[in-house]
Formats: structure tokens, sequence, C-alpha cells
């Protein structure tokens, strides 16, 4: 018999901390924070694992899980001293979803269960309120509706709205305990007469809520945000089960969220906002204005003064907690009469700048070691650093103003809905995503635009937390902005009107929306920024190089810290200036003669280009890539470019057509390219490798430590490679005995192939380097173009065939299989005398830089921006993984 | 120090047949009759190591190479009793080459090696004719300077003609001592007029003579020959050195070619050609008709009745030699003044007709056992006979006879040049090659045609040994035909005239010529055909099936034996008749009900096919493969084809096109194709599903043993194949729950991605089969579109990247690993609970199969005429690698 309900309450659980995949995040804090003594509302968590038999058996739950749920209720009854289904005392439940990592907002709840018409009359003596009785079994039912019975819930409101109408009133809050009586029964009615009655047997509610929740695991925003957050499909969720408190029973009542420190600067401070007499759900939800916690300057009433002995061991609980859980954290909490509850804590979402602060001051504190510190900060989340802010001596138009819910600046063309954000995007526009306030249904657009606006909402509002886990600027709960979707309008107070398409830019830090499209300056990366980079460049192991090839890329790289150049792309170089059309009138030329005087004259251009690297790279390695695309890519395909060609080459436009026709192929990934090119014409490899080693022997002259590596691509075999090494170093040869001087220089293959992989024990014998082109690899591993395969991937990620887009993240059990047998490969024939390294985008990836950690891979390159990301999580791997 | 020389001679050898890596295959066997007491001229040979060092060093010999050959020439002296390079009685020497496998004509070849100004002088003494010394060293110097010194050989011939001329000789041989003498100075002066200039010092003529037969190694003609034949271009060959004997020395001499059984019928008879007076070169070259051997009906003298002796001691060579080797001999001898020597023997090439008869004949003759038979005969040869003969019914306009030099039907239209051939071939005609005789520049257009035809040459002709070898039909040696290259005619002694493109028919095991596009009838797989091939199923492992969707080729794929269909491509069955309309609105249609309705009338169709498909292969596994291809493979792209399909479908021009341009793709082949469609389209997975079973269902009612397996292409994971299996078991479920009746099936994933390979006992788990795609397999490994790279692959094979086409024959260390390693994941996940076999068009070559065999496979599937070589293939790999 499989255990599928862990209980918890009064200091004692069947779980801990440690029992996150079992229990749920939730789950596993609420039982750890019962056993170090924190006041938790008793209750059971059913495990992930029940979850998943209900997916695996056709949605249905084990046959041993009703009685086990009800072995949980009673030991919740034995503490709470009340009975679940009674009508003398009542125990209330609240349902609540759970899984492994947060996913915020995207599954159900059910509050206030066991409600019916009997135990609300209970209710009402207990609480002496019969309104609050009442309010609370109508919002019960409309929520049970909802979730549970998937009723239109629009009926519902529509009711509600008709008798506020009818009586005149303005607010909820105005509705007497009489209307509400009134209302439960035409809630009732309305559910009869659509065919989903409300059921007044409490068990029938509990079962019922535990099965809506797990059904909330597969429903469209979940699966949508998984995809986006990389979480398996396969894991479920957890459900809680508690007692119900409420923050809603008087004035003596609150419910509240707190930081145990701030979550956007990192400052050591108690952070959160409150409501007095509310549920949890009306402070994230953002339609009252939440207060704040401690005294400050505002006229606000915080909790520090209207409940000092509730904020003093609510204190004490943020000082324990983090301790014990040795991190910021998030927590939430209720006051009944009183009384407090917690609710949840778990590790806080931050911005970079908190993450990076939190980190360095903890280890400052004593609370981290340098090791710990690091773990603590999210790889991906460096991003938001490293990118600009505006530019401070740019003068801006502030047209309006709100809360700073996630800072750093964002540039964009105003979009009115989340469809639009993704729809503009798509076309390579930018966008700023301006919408009264966010709904779980927005990430795709959320994630698509360059940063959010909302009207409504405060710091803890769908959007800022969205935000703020995204790394995106925004700027929410704007007073100052009415917006109107039918117009797709914003309008300022000042009487600004930003139309959709029209420059919006954000400073998400300070709150400040602007007109414009406003210019921006790169980051600071000096401070708490600079010191964390010192521990991490002390403990990683990985080699962080730079995809780069032009100048500003090469500096840019070098200014983050990067140690080298891992891919120089010398097929870029051919697009500048007039030099596209040299390289046009090489491809289509008839022979090898009229092939050398069209390189003759890209020679100059390109050995100039290294120069420049070489000198920017000063003392540092640079591997340059020999030519790869094919070549099809270089030449117009359209007829007019085609006629202009052929007249600035002096060739008949026929001849033209006819050449670029001939070079078309039916799948070009997989056709004439790579080192293919330098095989079947060995003067293109001669010219370049002509460039790299003059340009080196030149900035030798000059004093400047060289340090070149020609790496080849699409490599199948040994003998390929040979083909081109032998040009190369007869090339290099010539060069020595022209100049009377020469230079050391390495020679490497491309790993982009599985033939490559699985025969790099042969290739290494002919080569000082390798450098894995994991994106080809990707492509060919998987049968699987990038360029054709987007939406089929989307549909895969959603259907579970893949968790993480492999082409951002390495797909380990496939892709990664062959890069370990090709290091494994290598080393046996070479040991640590062939250095090897990945130059795919997945070098930034973190996810995929602790794996290419664990194969023994010596570096890593990536783009210059993600440099310090990359940094990090190698430093991440390396106190994950010690390597012996 | 390593030896580069072995001797032989007069009994004893340093090596033996064992050893033909290293001394080449010729040089193994001169050493092997020396060891069993065949008369053999002493010599030595340069083992294929020297070759390899050479080529390896920059085109230098090993240092100790020279000392080893001058040991090897004293060796030589000691047992002939004369001496290289004396004045007196001069050792004079041949020099060949040797590689592991015969590569005939390829190569070239040193006779009379030694003669100068002096030995000239000496020889003439020796021989008592001064006439024969002369033109033995007139001979020498065009040779030499011709392989050797790389001289214009014309300008020889030419002082030769002019000669001739000047005297009005018709022939050579009517040249006097004086008239050669003189051309010798002639030749003297050409060469040094030239730069070439003919050493007289007889040790650099035999240092020259052997760089130069190591060099021949790398002509053009032998690089083509090696690709045509997938022989490694690093093997190198060996030189041997040997003894002169001279056939031309006068009517008591004679050289000949031998076969110890008729290489064409396999008919056990002694048969060969020889010429009195004349040197071996003159056999082969068909300049002189030449005699047979063994007395018959004819008017011509036979060697048995020239002389005697000679003919009695070949006779018992022939059979010690046969039994010796255990196979039919190729031999070559010359006899010098009524002595026999022997100068080659090896395995002989024989047509696959003869081949089948000795392999049967030898083990009724217990000379060999029946796994020794079933090696004898080369697999791909079979081909030859399977393949239609001219239909004995037809009437049949013989134009002009010449000897059956290769048997077999060939019809094509008539072509004059080999390259001719190559460039109608590449258009998708068949061809007739025509040509006065053929040499190896010839041997790309003798691949490329039907047949061939010569005017010159015997059944040892270059086009005779060639075509045989090649398995094409030839008639040699016609001497009722004229051929003009100008006009491109050929013209018979009748007067018919066959003009360029014209239609052709051959009968090479008649001989005839015959006018027009004969039909042609199928094989007869009776006989010794059939004896083998119960032999073969009695020892073979691996199961054969086809390759096979239509009933014709079903039909001929059980009667050449398959046991079961390994593949039927479904897709071809959507383009006969109005189907392709259907196809084309299903795959158009806007929304799943579209689809639905057009899919709706393809079901009874595709259902038609498969009842069949299912009634041919009665009780007999049928493997369908779900639909594959990308979508815009079956659309039409033409505008006009367009706008008809819009009518016929109810829609507009637009709309077809832009649909049709959505559903191009940038890399199809990594597309969206395989399961992707039938992930993405469900409602094609359940049409095929639902058309195989129903077509079983009704089978198994009309009393037909059915066996379905369906198989889904493409699989890169087992979460994707879970996803399709569940569709076809749901409508599985469906369709026997409407009908009342069920049937067993099997579900299979196809084996084609890198990924799927590294992840097959994953993918194991979720199904019953695998099936290899090797074709597609080696396009992802290699990164190789099959349609993309033909030429490159070419250029590669030329350069020693890949020995033989990895399309053709599978790769074994790159793609086979990859296979290797699914076979083992598989079996380990589910040891012999999952059936495995290749159903690419590897899945028909012999080499392939070979290595299929070894990794543990169950079956091949491959195009129905490879059938039986597909069996003998699995036999012979039996036979070698017995599986425990």
């Amino acid at each position: 018999m499989s255990k599928w309900v862990y209980t918890f309450g009064n200091g004692a659980a069947e779980g801990t901390a440690k029992d996150k995949n079992l229990l749920g995040g939730k789950g596993a804090n609420l039982a750890e924070m019962n056993l170090i003594g924190i006041p938790v509302p008793a209750g059971f968590t059913v495990t992930t694992d029940a979850c998943v038999h209900y997916y695996a058996n056709n949605k249905t739950n084990p046959a041993d899980l009703d009685a086990q749920v009800r072995g949980g209720v009673e030991y919740v009854e034995k503490i709470m001293g009340k009975k679940f289904a009674d009508r003398e005392n009542p125990l209330l439940l609240s349902v609540r979803s759970g899984a492994r990592v947060s996913m915020p907002g995207m599954m159900n709840t059910v509050l206030n269960l066991g409600l019916n018409d009997e135990t609300v009359l209970a209710l009402a003596r207990a609480s002496n309120d019969e309104r609050f009785a009442y309010d609370s079994y109508r919002r019960f039912i409309m929520m049970f509706s909802d979730v549970v019975l998937d009723a239109d819930i629009d009926l519902f409101e529509h009711a509600l709205e008709k008798v506020k109408e009818d009586k005149g009133y303005k607010f909820d809050t105005e509705l007497t305990a009489e209307d509400l009586k009134h209302l439960v029964e035409q809630f009732k009615e309305i559910g009869k007469k659509i065919g989903k009655e409300f059921p007044q047997d409490p068990w029938e509610q509990l079962n019922r809520g535990i099965t809506a929740v797990f059904n909330s695991w597969m429903t469209k925003k979940a699966v949508t945000y998984r995809r986006l957050n990389n979480i398996p499909g396969d894991w479920g969720t957890a459900v809680n089960v508690q007692a119900m408190v409420f923050g809603n029973a008087g004035d003596d009542c609150a419910t509240g969220v707190c930081f145990s420190r701030d979550p956007a600067t990192g400052e050591n401070m108690f952070y959160g906002e409150y409501l007095i007499n509310a549920q949890g759900e009306d402070v994230v939800a953002g339609i009252r204005t939440p207060l704040p916690m401690a005294k400050d300057n505002s006229s606000q009433t915080s909790l520090e003064e209207a409940m000092p002995t509730v904020y003093k061991e609510l204190c004490e609980i943020r000082e324990k907690l983090e301790k014990h859980y040795k991190d910021m954290q998030d927590m939430e909490f209720t006051v009944e009469h009183g009384k407090l509850w917690m609710l949840q804590t778990r590790n806080g979402k931050r911005t970079a700048t908190a993450a990076v602060r939190i980190a360095v001051e903890m280890v400052d504190e004593g609370l981290l070691n340098k090791e710990e510190a690091i773990l603590s900060v999210k790889a991906e989340q460096l991003d938001h650093l490293l990118h600009p802010t505006l530019d401070p001596k740019a003068t801006k138009k502030v047209i309006a103003t709100g809360l700073p819910a996630s800072p750093g600046a964002a540039v964009g063309r105003a979009v009115f809905s989340a469809d639009d954000a993704v729809a503009w995007v798509a076309k390579g526009e930018k966008t700023m995503l301006i919408r009264v306030e966010t709904s779980p249904e927005d990430i795709a657009g959320m994630d698509a635009a360059q940063g959010i606006i909302t009207a409504r909402g405060g710091m803890t509002s769908h959007a800022a937390v969205v935000a703020r886990g995204m790394g995106k600027p925004c700027v929410s709960g704007s007073a100052d902005i009415r917006i109107d979707y039918t117009s797709k309008t914003m309008k300022t107070m000042s009487g600004t009107v930003i139309n959709e398409g029209d420059w919006v830019s954000i400073d998400g830090g300070k709150g400040e929306i602007i007109e414009g499209q406003m210019p921006t300056v790169s980051a600071e990366l000096t401070g708490n920024f600079g010191k964390l980079m010192e521990w991490v460049d002390s403990l990683k192991v990985l080699e962080i190089r730079a995809n780069a090839e032009t100048p500003r890329d090469a500096k840019q790289a070098r200014e983050f810290g990067c140690e080298g150049i891992g891919l120089a792309r010398t097929e870029h170089m051919f697009f500048e200036g007039t030099r596209i059309t040299d390289m046009r009138e090489m491809i289509l030329a008839d022979d090898e003669t009229g092939r050398r005087g069209a390189l003759n004259k890209l020679l100059p251009h390109q050995r100039t280009d290294f120069i420049e690297l070489f000198k920017i790279m000063d003392g540092m390695p640079v591997t340059v890539r020999l030519i790869d695309p094919p070549l099809h890519e270089f030449v117009p395909h359209a007829e007019a470019d085609q006629r202009e060609l052929a007249s600035k080459i002096g060739k008949t436009y026929e001849f033209v057509a006819q050449r670029v026709s001939a070079l078309h192929e039916q799948n070009p990934m997989l056709g004439h390219r790579g080192c293919r090119l330098c095989i079947t014409y060995p003067e293109i490899c001669e010219m370049q490798t002509r460039a790299i080693l003059e340009a080196a022997l030149e900035c030798k002259k000059q004093g400047i430590k060289v340090m070149p590596e020609i790496e080849v691509p699409l490599v199948g075999s040994k003998k390929e490679l040979d083909l081109v090494k032998a040009v190369i170093d007869a090339t290099a040869a010539q060069i020595f005995a022209e100049k009377g001087e020469s230079i050391e220089y390495k020679v490497g293959s491309m790993i982009e192939l599985p033939r490559a992989a699985l025969l790099a024990d042969e290739i290494a014998q002919s080569c000082e380097f390798f450098g894995f082109g994991t994106n080809d690899l990707t492509q060919t591993t998987l049968g699987m173009s990038r360029d054709d395969t987007a939406q089929i991937l989307d549909e895969y990620r959603t259907r579970g065939v893949y968790v993480a887009d492999p082409f951002a993240s390495i797909d380990v059990p496939g892709v990664g299989k062959l890069v370990e047998t090709a290091v494994q490969l290598g080393r046996k024939a070479k040991g640590h005398d062939i250095h090897m390294g990945v130059c795919g985008e997945h070098g930034g990836d973190p996810q995929s830089i602790e794996f290419f950690h664990q194969t023994g891979m010596d570096f890593v390159s990536c783009s210059p921006f993600r440099i310090p990301i990359a940094k990090l999580a190698a430093a991440q791997a390396a106190v994950k993984y010690p390597r012996k």
C-alpha cells in the first residue's frame, strides 16, 4: 500500500523540507515550519505521486486515496478541535496546489471548503457574524462552481451585480447578511439550471476539490508556463489540505505577504504588504492597494503600528526562517482574531540586483560561505544586470509613474494585448506590453515584450511577480494612465496619448514611463557584482570564451572578462561593404584562376579584420573558424539583384542566374558547406589561412601576443581534417618562408556531426583542439532543422516530448551522450594534449554549462553578454561537481 | 631495419599465398607456386609497405630499399646463372605491379629491363638472333620512355611508322635487324631532344622502374578503378621483379592465358588461349587472334597439338593448382625454347553462371564442402542471374555476331564513347557502349552502359575481362562491324547502319548483336542455382524480407524466396490515379474536419491496397510504415497545376498557392515529416491504422494468415513513439469493437535518427520491433544530404575520405557504430522480445549484410531483385561469423 497522504500540525509533521519532489514546495515547507515550531494551521499533503497515478490511470485516483484522506482529516480535526461536516463546530478546509517548483497563479485553489446549508449556520454561530458566514458561503459556491464544476462564472457575477444594482449598492461590502442568504439561494438555482449543481456533501466537496487541483496541472496556461520554464509535465502537483483560518473575520484579522529582504534591491529590511480584514487572494490580486509591513515615512498605517505584537512575532519568524533556510524567504500569513498563522514560506523570487546583494551580504553576515552564496544566485538572472539601463544624460519626458515593479530599462512599441505582443515580435518588432492588469493568460505576451506597464496592481501583483521572475522591466499600478483596449490607446493624466505602435520606454527600477525611444547605456559591473564575480573566478574550472568576430563584440567580451575568443565566424566578414561583390565574384568564377583573382581582393580586408581582432585580444587565444555556410547564402536571389551583380562583375545576367540556380540545394544544412568547401576549393582555405597568419605576424611585430587557432568546420572524419590541415600547414610554411619569420598556431576540428563525435579519437590524432558545434550537432542528432521545426518543437514541448527547447539547453540524454562520447574518446586518444570546448549557443546556457563541466570539457564559448552568466554557471557547476 | 624485399625461385620462397597484404596477390602466388614445385622464373617482390612508405614520405623510397633490391637481384642471378648488367651473359628483368586485389591493366609494367647498348650485343650473341635482340631493345626503350619517363609515345610510334613507310613494310615483323638498330638510335635521339633521355645504366633502369610502378598506383585511372571497386587507396601496390623469359624468341616459344574451368559457363574443361612466338601482352591486347588450348572441332591449331609435352605439363599444373587453391585458377604461362614457365596464377574471375556451376560441381567432386562452396560465389554477382534474358519467343534480327564475352541480355541506345555513355545515363537513358576496343580509360562508361560491343579483342581482352567482372553483358571482337567515331555510326557487313541513339540489343551468352529494343524474360532460378540457394537457406541466420508495396513487387519478392515484407511505404499509394487529388485536398484543408473529409475518401483505396498485399504475403509478416515524407512533396508547385488543383477542390488559386508556399521548408529532410506528421495530424495515423487493420480483418475472414506490423517513422524519443502508439492502439480498439473481432498486430519504431539509436533502450520499451532506416541514419550521422552531395562524395572517394559510397555500403566505423549501439541497447532492454532489422538500401548490400549479421540483427529487407543476393551474403556471413 502506497502512502499518499502526509500530515502536519502542532509541531509535528510526516515530511520535511527535503521532500519537495514528493510533497511539492509548499507542502514540504509547511511540514518543515511545523518541525521548527512555527504556527501553521494543521493539514495534510496529498503527494505528487498521487497526481502522477491519476494521469497514468486515465484520470482515476488510487483506490486507497479516499481512506487516507479521511485519516488526514481526522488528524486535523484532533488538532483543531473541530469536526469536518459537523453541524455544531465545523472544520473548514482550504485546498491548494503545490508543485515541486512554484508556478504562481497557474493552478487551482478552493477556500472555505466544507460549508453547506447546515454548516454555514454553525459558522454564523461560532463567529457570531452571520454576514461573514454567508459571505464565506457565497464565495465558496462561486469558487467551487468556477474551479471544480467548470461552470460559466459570468452567470454568478451577473446575479451578484443584479442584487447590488437593485439595492443601489456600490461595493460588495454593502451587501447584508439577508442579501447574501438570498444570493446563495440564487447561486444554487443557477447551478441546478446549468446542470452543475453545487454538492452539499462536504466529503464530496473535498474529493472533487482534490481532483480539481490535479486537473489544473494540465490546463493550457499551466502547460504553457511549464514550457516557458522548462518544467517537466510528468512531475505532477501535490495538494495541500489545511484547516481554514480567516483574515477576513473582522478588524482584528489581517492577511499579508512579506519577504525577509527587499526582493527588488536586496536590502536587508522587512519588506511586505498586508490588508486588514481580507483574504489572502485580495493582496495578490491587486484590487485593494495593500499597506506596508514596517513603519515608514508615508501616511499609510503599517502592520508594525496596527498590530505591534503580531508584527514582533513575525519579525522573529522572519529571522528564524532566513537562518533556517539560509536564504531570503517569501512568506504568507493570516491573522485570525489576533492570532498569527503562517500559511507558506519559500525561497523568495528576487531581481538580479537583489540576488547579488543578498548573496554578498549573507557572506558578510556569516550566514553563507562563498560557495553557498554563488549557488544562491540564478545564473540566468544575471542577464538582467548586464543589459543596458536608460542613459542618464539623455533628456527624458516622463509621462507617468507607477510602482518600480521590476528594474531595468526597456524600450519598445506599444501593444495592448499579449497576442499582439507575440505577433509584433514575430515580425521582428520590439514591443512594450501595456495592460490594465495581467493574468496568467498573458504569460506568452509578457515573455515576448521588452517590458510591461500595468495600470493596476501592487509590487506583489501578477505582473510584478512574473516580470521579476523573467528579469523583465515592469512598471505596475500606475494610477496616472487610462488604457482603452478598443481604440488601443493609453492616455496619461497630462493628456499624452500613446497609440499602438508608438515608442515607449520605461525605467523599471524607478517606476517611470517615458515617451519615445530612449537611448540606453551599459551596466555597472562593480560593487557587489564585482565581488561576486571575483569569487566566481576563483571557483570555476571551465575557461569562458566569447563567440565574437566584430571589434565591438570582442571589446565587450573583454569588458565582461572573457578568456579568449572561442569562435570567430569568418563568413560574417564577407558581407561588409564592397566585399560581398568580391565574394560573389569568387563564388561565380568559372575556374580556380577566377576564384583566386577574387580571393586576392578579399585577402587584405580579411587580414585587416584579423589584425584588429588580435590587437583587442592581446594575450588571449583566438579561434577562427574557416568559412562554413553553403555558398548560395552569399549570392543574390532576386532578378534585379542578379542583374546588378552581373554588370558589376562583367558577366551576363543569364550566367549569374544559371550559376545561382546551380548552387541550389535540397537540404543545404546537409550539403556543400563547412570543410567540404575547403576540400573542393582549397584556394579559399589558403586565402583564409594567409589572412590569419599574416595578420598574426604583423601583430607580433607590433609586440602583441597573438595565439591564433584555426578551426575546421563540419569535419566528419580524420581524413577530411587531414586534407584541410595539409593546405593550412603548407600555406603557413610558405608564408613563414616569405616573411622569414614564424608564429605558433593551432589547428582544430569542429565536432558538430554525429560521425565526428563517434570517431573523435581518430580525429583527435590530427588536431590540437575540438570546438563542439552543438547547434548543428543538435540538428543532425535530432533530425530537426531549427528553421523548420520551431512550431513542432513548441508542440513537442507542450506534449512533453522535450522539456526544454533542445536548441536552447542541451538535450542531455541524446545529444549529450554524443558530446560525452566525443570528450571521452578525445581524452583517451590524447589526454590533456587536446583542448576541448563548446561554441554553440549552448555555451551560454547555465544548465548546459553544468553538463559540459561534468563531461570534462575545458571551455565554453558564448555571446559576449552571456559571459558573466556562463562564468557563474561554471562556478556553480564546479561547486556542485568538483573535478578530481 | 624493415624487410622490403622477399625473394622466390627454384622451389623456395620467403613468402606464401597468405602474404597477399604484404606481397600483393601476384607476388604471394608466385611465392606459393615455388613452394609447391611449379616452374616459375626466379625473382623477388618489393612489398606494399615500401609503396606505403613511398607515399607517406613525400614520394621517397626507404633508405635501405636499394641495398635490399641489389640483394634480390643477386639471388636471382645465382638461380638463373646470369648477371644483371653483364656484358657477357646479361640477366634481363620484368617489373610488374601487384596489389592485394587484381586491378587488371590499371598499373604499369616494364619488360626487358637491363638492356642497353652493350647488353643488347650479349643478348644477340646468347640468342643467336640479332633481330630478336634489337626488337627487344627497341620495345624496351619505347616502354620505358612511355611508362617510366612519361614521354610522348606518339613520337616513337611515328618514327617506327616512318621506317616502315620508307621501306614499304606492312607489318612490324618485316623490320630487319638493321632497321631495328637504326630505330634504336633514333629513339635515343628523340629522348634526348625532349629531355627524357633513356638511361644506359641497368641499375638506374631498375630503380626508376620500381618507382614508376609505385607512381602508377595513383594515376587517375587507377584511382577511378579503386573507387568503382571500393578498394582503399592506402593499401599501395607491391612490385614484382622477375627474370625475363621470352615467348617471342622463336617458333619453339609461346605465351598464353588459361583457366582451369570455363570462366563463362563454369564447365569443367581446360579453357584458354595461346600464341606462338609472342609476348604475353600480345594475347591480352587482342591484336593477334589467339588459338585454343585444347583440341576442338575447329581448324585452329591447339596447344595440345602444337606442343603436346608442354600441354601435358600444363594439364598437370592446372589440376595441382586447382586442388591446392580449391578454386578455379586463371594462369599465365610462357614457353621459352620448349621450356614451360608459369608467370602467374590467381583465382579466376568468372560469370555468375560459372561461379554457381563451379561451386556446386566442386562440392559434387568433393573438392569443397557446402560452406566453402557458398563462400566461393560473390553475392553481388548473382544480380546477373536474376535479371532478365532476351525473350526467346520474340523474333530477333541478328545484325552481327562476335565472341560471347560476358553472358546476359542488354538493351540500350547506341553510344560511341565512354563519356557519352556516362552523359546519356545521367539523363536517364539506357545505353549500349560500342567501341573498336576498350581500354582502362573506358571503365566509367562501361559501368554506366547496359552492355558493351567491341569490334576487336578476344575472350580475355580488356572488354571481356572487365565486363565479366562487372556482370555486364558483352559481345567482343565482332568482325562483322565497322565503327566510325566521327560520324558516330556502326555499320554491319550486311549494310545495317546503327546511328547514335538507335536501340541495340545483345545476347552476351551467344555473342549476338540484335537491331532494336528486344523484349526480355525473367531468369531461371532452378538447377545449380536452386541447389546453391538450398544450401544458403540452411546456413543463413538472418531473415530476408523485401521492401515492397506494389502487388508486382510483392509477387516478385515471393518468387525470389522472401520471408516477409520489411518495408511497405504507404505514401507511394497516394500518388496513383485520383488519389493524389484527395491527398492534396487533405493537405490543404483548413482544419481537422476538412482533413478528415479527404482522408475518408482515401481510406477505401488504401484498404484495398493492403488487402491485395496481405493476400500475396499470406502467412508472412508485412511491415507497413506510416506516412513519412514532408507534405509539400505531394502538392503541385507549378502555377498551372495549382490552378487546376484549386478548381478540383473548390478553392481559389491564391489559397492553394499560399498554402503550398507555407509548406516550404529550408531543410525538408529535417523538417515536418515522419511521426511528426502523425503527432500534428493524428487523424492521418487513424486513417492509416484503420486501412491496415480493416484490411487485415477482411483477409482473416477469407482464411488468409495476416501478420500486420505498423511501423512509426523518424522516431527520436520514447515519448514521441508513445504518442503515436496511443493513437494506433485506440484506433485498433475502436475497430475491433465495431467489428466484434480482433487480430494481432505489432507496433514498431524506425531507428533512423542518431538520437533514436542512442536512446534505443528507452524506445524499445514501447515497441515490438525496430526497423533501421539506414539511409536517413547515414544522412544525419554524416550530415550529408544524398540529393546534394553526390559530387562531393565522388571527390571524397577519390581522395580516400570514404572507400565505398556510404549510401551503398554501410559506413561501419561511423553509422555502423550507432547501429551497433542501438542493437545492444535494444537487446539489453528486451532481449529477443524485440525483433530488429534493416530496411534501408543497405539491406541488399553484401558487405553491409555481413556487418548487420555481426551486430546480432534479426533480419534485413531489400528490393525484390536483391533477395537471393542478400540470402547468399547472409549465409556467407553466418559461415564466417557463426552466432553463438
